[in-house]
């Protein structure tokens, strides 16, 4: 029910899941405006049932407010699903901190786990870059940073059957001096740890796939992310205007569009559906508050690789023995 | 000297300078060198000295052990000459944590200034902003943003000829709630002064123009500077090695090159010449190391510019009333 796009956007793209893998989904909000949605379509219909939920925490909510008084909101109906194990995993394209809110509170953390970072996909051109934490905790120490790598790590490690991610520390320079004295200390814990740790990775590395997972505390992390959108946003709008200045660069743009379609599939954020909660003691996944039903689909696809590899458990480990 | 290019692409920036502004520029270098590049010119050769110097400090050099040993270098020389008032403002392309300490250790600061910053200049939809800090302090706290607000302002102001330039604080979010800890006291900080401050600014308002001047920690300010640069060069390179993919493409690339030519020109951190270290008690600044000739003929027209509204007085005036 919540995020940004109507239910119908979000329902499309789990009735294209249960057609495409062997699972069931449960749909959580208005009982009767989900039914009349899946009636429009073919699937089968064993595996999508309806948890009915009668509030919704909206994109607009304060999140602690809203997280204490709708307790019938169809975020927090799904979450007590997740935690008494009705379900597998939990996905919200909604309210990101009354999302944070619930997982912290409802389903709890991970034993030992300090902070749950958000863990976003980056796209690179070699794939993607895993960079945590993405915005869940904006004030954090070298400990939190740890635990980062820690569960960053173990999650590449399981999405892509990959022995060793590398991964590096976001920061301004190379060197292990450089940079805030949370990054010193950083530097320092991370290269304790039995993971493949290659330093200091500068944000115009990123794209490069300098490292597979990368750290930072959630205030730079939700920073950069903006950045990178915004910076996009503002490349594609000159490019924009500057074509429509002339004929022939009209013309030159008409012949190109297919390395625009390109360009926008690129940076569209749905490719990677959601984000892990990573920390917590479920599968918990957060989406754009814009996601479409290609982001719902992606999400899905996501939890169901994941939960073949049980990345909670190998995190509880992890997180047990060196976090 | 300094700098990743050849002495003679710096000259040549100086050269133009005193052929278009009405004043006289000190070249600190070695003085045969210099002497034989000056020599392709024609300028009024009454307006450019040479002050020798017999070292030179590297991009890879260790700052702080530079500054110690290599007295001589054309960044000492020249930082000497601005102490004794020989030179009214002085322009390095070279070593940025070189240049810091020499700013800081010869020149000094204006009386109650806790750090100076090094003010950015990143190109917008209505002309440019300026970021402060880009780079010059890795830790801050509230108060140490309080005065780069004030300075920052005052430059803009000064640069501009505009009474009130809109300050704004980069965070993550809209409300005064949101981000760091060392963010929402800033905000409250922000809100005592006697600016325009419109409260914060989220990355992806930068380009719209939201503020004219934001305030953010220098690792901050420096990690998202490297982002953009990264950002855009990820997008380019997109749309280069997607253009070769077709023949129709290509033709329209080249029907479109103008469009990538202002892409270019608009992206170009030489622009805006060089970065002011505002704080400081005489006009300093800092270049990028791959400085071109035009962005020391920029840096010059900003000093210029700046040294004739004396912006170092407004600076201390403002710093001594509510710093």
């Amino acid at each position: 029910m919540s995020g940004e796009r109507p239910p119908a956007v979000l329902i499309k793209g789990c009735v294209q899941a249960v057609k495409t893998f062997p699972i069931s989904v449960v749909i959580t909000g208005e009982e009767t405006l989900i039914q009349n949605e899946l009636k429009k379509h073919k699937y089968p219909e064993e595996r999508i049932l309806i948890l009915p939920s009668h509030d919704v925490i909206g994109m607009d909510d304060v999140p602690s407010k809203a997280f204490r008084q709708k307790k019938d909101a169809s975020l927090m109906v799904g979450c007590r699903a997740l935690k008494g194990e009705m379900i597998d995993a939990f996905i919200t394209p909604g309210n990101t901190g009354a999302a944070l809110a619930a997982a912290l509170f409802v389903i709890g953390r991970i034993k030992g786990v300090k902070r749950p970072a958000l863990a976003i996909s980056i796209p690179t051109r070699k794939g993607y870059a895993l960079m945590l934490d993405g915005g869940a905790n904006s004030d954090c120490n070298a400990r939190y940073l740890r635990q980062f790598a820690l569960m960053g790590s173990v999650y590449y490690k399981n999405m892509h059957t990959l022995s060793a991610p590398s991964v590096g520390l976001l920061n301004v320079g190379e060197e292990d001096k450089k940079g805030s004295e949370l990054a010193q200390q950083a530097y320092k814990e991370l290269q304790k740890l039995p993971i493949n740790f290659i330093g200091n990775i500068e944000p115009n590395q990123i794209f490069s796939h300098k490292a597979d997972v990368i750290i930072c505390d959630g205030f730079v992390g939700n920073l950069v992310l903006k950045n990178i959108e915004g910076t996009a946003k503002y490349l594609v709008d000159i490019i924009k205007s500057e074509i429509m200045q002339g004929v022939l660069t009209r013309v030159g743009a008409f012949l190109m569009s297919p390395v625009f379609r390109r360009l926008k599939q690129e940076l569209n954020p749905a490719r990677f559906g959601a984000a892990p909660l990573l920390g917590v003691s479920k599968p918990f996944f957060i989406g754009h508050g814009n996601s479409s039903d290609a982001s719902i689909f992606g999400a899905i696809r996501t939890a169901v690789k994941v939960l073949d590899n049980d990345f909670i458990s190998n995190i509880t480990e992890d997180i047990d023995r060196w976090g």
